[in-house]
């Protein structure tokens, strides 16, 4: 089996190796998200199970996807997993990986531009910017601890935020400190919580937000606003899952743009 | 001018948006890292100039970097800059599109595959994984805070760690807590006070860290330890820069391996 990373959408983010591994196939499993256009292009005798969820329609089960993998590839068959962005960034492609090692079928792993990354520096956000960032955090809106969870379900080990919310400390301290940019995949329907878990910790309520929906195809768009106008905004504009939410300093507009100086110069050619 | 994130170091890994563009290059401005070998394959037409850095010679400084892209671009040359990794990840892309932006030069950002995320993941280790962990925090080795760094020269709103050390709070919460796998790119010479600063944070000892030597290429290796052995195993297996450092639970050694049950059966056939 192998797993591959599709990148974020647009098919020529596809690496050589993911391409070939596709070309090679004999069975694609593949998700909504991702270069989904790229299965339309397959030799006619590639198989495409599509798992994806769509509107109105609940995906395959995680469970289900692993037998899907495990059987097509005890049938012989050389099986493609091709997930949108990297595998291993909440992707759930680690327990795709143990499925097929509990059955004994080896796994060749493909990563991919996770858009995490790819989304906000196509938008012209750097994750890192010299004398602004010099890290960057990356977590779920899904998958993030809530005020749901009871203490008992936390692994031991592990340390809650002091403030209430979908952000763990290390996310709360990056919206916080500013040292580190903050990504959210998957962070639409959280949104009002991660911003009032971050004032409430502190946080500058003008810390720049820019949220960027149906990165790296022709419909992606970019909103941005300030940390304590970002629900509003949002709802205001429409913003729909899936979008990729930056938080912090190199999320403010214009940063990589020409200085005034120079655009005043320009002008007045 | 055209900035291009090549990825880790593997040819097959570079997108195929990323090999169209340095196909269609007059001028390659290259660093050591990321696909060197694709610079012997390109039309002979090319120009390529090497601005990386070498063994007892100094690599072309940032400023000079950015003064050629300008130089070749405004004479009319198709410019791509390669570089390794995503250009956004530590890797001054945005520097070099704010010095063509004040030149008036347009630029196209092609985001890569980075190592940070790559590297591990081709090594078994993924980044997230279901019941373990739902984010990632990457930091640079030497980009981070160090103790030497007076107060007046932190950015104003930014919170330095509790301790002392290369950590921020947001990449020292994450391996305190355990809530966020970290990665350290750039981080075999500050591992010593790396390990430090988060056994005095209150880190688990037994954390398992990962260093990946030569990620992606023929030459990868991985080496395990706990976190508190991690300095000594490392000069012990002399393990050297450039490496990428995993420190959280998703580093355990056999994290993706069959269940244990599984290859005893696998052992009785």
């Amino acid at each position: 089996m192998t797993l591959v990373g599709g990148g974020p959408g647009a098919v020529d983010l596809l690496t050589v190796r993911a391409w070939r591994a596709l070309q090679s196939a004999d069975v694609v499993v593949a998700d909504r998200l991702g270069p989904v256009e790229i299965l339309a292009e397959l030799p006619p005798h590639v198989r495409v199970v599509d798992v994806g969820k769509e509107p109105g329609r609940h995906p395959v089960p995680q469970e289900r996807i692993n037998e899907l993998l495990v059987e097509h590839a005890l049938a012989g068959a050389h099986v493609v997993r091709l997930k949108g962005g990297d595998p291993f960034v909440l992707g759930r492609g680690g327990e795709e990986v143990l499925a097929c090692a509990a059955a004994g079928v080896p796994v060749e792993v493909v990563p991919g531009v996770t858009s995490a990354v790819a989304v906000p520096g196509l938008a012209g956000i750097p994750l890192t910017h010299r004398g602004v960032t010099t890290g960057f955090h990356v977590v779920s809106g899904h998958c993030a601890p809530t005020p749901e969870v009871s203490d008992a379900q936390v692994p031991r080990g592990t340390h809650r935020s002091d403030t209430a919310g979908p952000l763990d400390n290390a996310a709360l301290s990056c919206v916080r400190d500013g040292t580190a940019t903050l990504v959210v995949l998957m962070g639409v329907r959280s949104l009002g919580a991660i911003v009032a878990q971050s004032l409430a910790a502190g946080a500058d309520p003008g810390t720049p937000v820019a949220m960027v929906e149906n990165g790296s195809t022709p419909e992606q768009r970019v909103t941005r606003s300030r940390l304590d106008e970002a629900p509003e905004v949002a709802a205001a504009r429409g913003v729909r899952s899936p979008a990729v939410v930056v938080i912090g300093r190199v999320a403010a507009a214009g940063l990589l743009e020409a200085t005034s100086e120079r655009r005043l110069a320009g002008a007045g050619v």
